[in-house]
């Protein structure tokens, strides 16, 4: 093999305004090139604490089985299925986006009866149609998603819904993956069972961990299971021995991204969740008055509107797929299209953790004025 | 919350000879370095197949289908069962150690008939007794390990073993883990269908992707399913449409830990996989004759003992976990005890990729000499 065919690395050095992965501060770099240790090592597991208590901070929550999934949001989402579901459960799942959608591919593959409540691609759910839906069955689960990454609508009322669905005996799993350290997520005061994240959006960590928290409710469904997790790598019960106090070998942790995330959700601290969310929604709101001045003002209604990733709504016969192009080719700025039935439709811009800065908001409002 | 409490990163500088993760080149660290961009971007697309095709190189393979699974070695393992395991299935797995225990457990998770051909921990099977297991049944597939991390045995014949599973029309699933990058494994030549490794024993790069290769045979397996694949993020029908032409989104590839991989790669290809073998060979040579001198042996006879790791028999009374407790506190020096029958019996040593270096063979035996 002529090794000299494959270059230094060297890519773009784009500006990430899509719906993920954001930018990520130098200081998780630097945190990243620490050299590695053993996934048994004293000193890995003193970190492991830190990163459990760091997420718990982030989730607002005080359930002990807080860690991350070693494997991205994707892995985050099919754990919180896979560890609660046993095959010929009754699921009830909200799509209102592709995300709600996979979710319901990813039930079924564990044998679940998936009932799906719907809304049309960027609408919300109401707190009563979900409390008529749970009363149709006895569900294991509701799951439905928090942030809609294809959409951009932020689902309201959550703590509403979650009396609902314990008034029905089922456990609510949320989708966290674009609210997470950008939006409130407060997991125990709303009474969230289980609620899993990426780590690429708003905590601006790069991607290849799922943050995951899980309430002692759903820990009892977990430990009164019938049958054996259908998925080894996710299967909670095992993941837990070895972030538990047990710390018996399940498989080699990916230390380095660990370090990364422990690097990034001290900086998330640091910052403090509040400040940190009236900066997303500070910089999203500077981005809305422009995208309006600009004529592509946000699909979803202010109301339920997400702060870390908006929807502008596109003219007809805008070649939009061209002007993204022009944005990365001449700008170096990544924005993302829309798709499934939003298609052609919108763009997604997400302002996300270190993405979301001023700087970055007036850089893309100036660019589109160019290009468009 | 008090963000002080949670200082800079700072781990001890240790010494990785134990069996994972080996030390990483600071090249590697430089690549982590970079800055993100997308997931969809052409310059990450350009990239993956770079990757793929470095990964074709290290496989020794032709095989389309060769890609990291997005998360660690065990992750390929599950994803190496998944895709070709239906429920009601027979499949046969070659047990000899810790990793053959575990195909048996995952593959029974995807509903297989699991059949077990067992030989004591620490030795290799015959191409024989394998083909009279072959004959028992019509298998779907036959999963071995081709070096067992458990017990540092080396699994030779493998392509007679394969052509016997293929006479018996079965696919030849086999764990590369701790051999690939370090002793020669040979897919195409050897006819093996379906091979899984990590990226953090022998290639030297941080652990989180697991480098998976298959070939068309298997590739028709999974074509065929009656059913979908009971596991959506390792779903290689799904997987490969993101890693193929169509580039069709599935889950957020873990940007950094790519670009790591890449240049881990980069490094094996520089040094070429013969050279790579030989300095593996060679140093684990040197350990093994300083461990007969201490008068602990390799448990392993040599014609079957995988230079990767070694497996020293330890003598009956000896304290082993203080002796290695010592040699981590006090010289920084990672090795692992052994698990299962061998708790207590043996240790594990990892001489690997960028750990494989004379200089950590030599201050390892020296330092043993001081401890024991």
């Amino acid at each position: 093999m002529d090794a000299s065919r494959f270059r230094d690395l060297d890519v773009s050095p784009r500006i990430l305004l899509g719906p993920g992965p954001s930018m990520v501060s130098p200081r998780v770099f630097r945190a990243m090139a620490t050299p590695l240790i053993g996934h048994l090592d004293p000193d890995f597991i003193a970190l492991m604490k830190e990163i459990q208590e760091l997420l718990r901070y982030v989730f607002q929550t005080n359930n002990h089985l807080t860690i991350p999934i070693s494997g991205t949001g994707s892995a985050g989402m099919e754990a919180s299925l896979a560890n609660f579901i046993e095959p010929g459960d009754d699921v009830l799942i909200a799509v209102n986006g592709y995300f709600g959608e996979r979710l319901c591919d990813m039930a079924s593959r564990y044998g679940a009866n998936v009932d799906r409540i719907e809304r049309a691609w960027g609408e919300v759910f109401e707190v009563d149609e979900i409390g008529k839906a749970l009363g149709r069955k006895r569900y294991r689960l509701l799951a439905m998603v928090h942030a809609e990454t294809s959409t951009g609508a932020l689902q309201p009322h959550v703590k509403e819904i979650a009396e609902a669905t314990h008034r029905h005996g089922a456990l609510l799993v949320l989708d966290t993956v674009t609210s997470l350290g950008g939006v409130p997520v407060k997991i125990d005061e709303w009474g969230v069972d289980v609620a899993y994240s990426g780590t690429q959006k708003a905590l601006s960590c790069p991607p290849g961990l799922s943050p995951i928290t899980v309430s002692e409710r759903a820990r009892e469904v977990l430990r009164k299971r019938k049958t054996k997790v259908a998925n080894w790598y996710l299967d909670l019960s095992l993941v837990e021995k070895y972030w538990g106090d047990e710390r018996t070998y399940h498989h080699t942790a990916p230390i380095t991204m660990n370090y990364a995330l422990r690097e990034a959700l001290r900086i998330v601290a640091e910052e403090g969740l509040e400040k940190r969310f009236e900066r997303h929604r500070s910089n999203a709101e500077m981005l809305w008055a422009g995208l309006e001045e600009l004529g592509i003002p946000p699909m979803v209604p202010l109301e339920y509107r997400l702060p870390t990733l908006t929807t502008p709504k596109l003219p007809e016969g805008l070649d939009e797929a061209k002007v993204r192009r022009m944005l990365l080719n001449e700008y170096n700025i990544e924005i993302a299209g829309g798709f499934g039935p939003l298609k052609g439709k919108v763009w997604r811009i997400g302002l996300m953790g270190f993405s979301s800065r001023k700087e970055n908001v007036l850089l893309l409002l100036s660019a589109l004025k160019e290009v468009l």
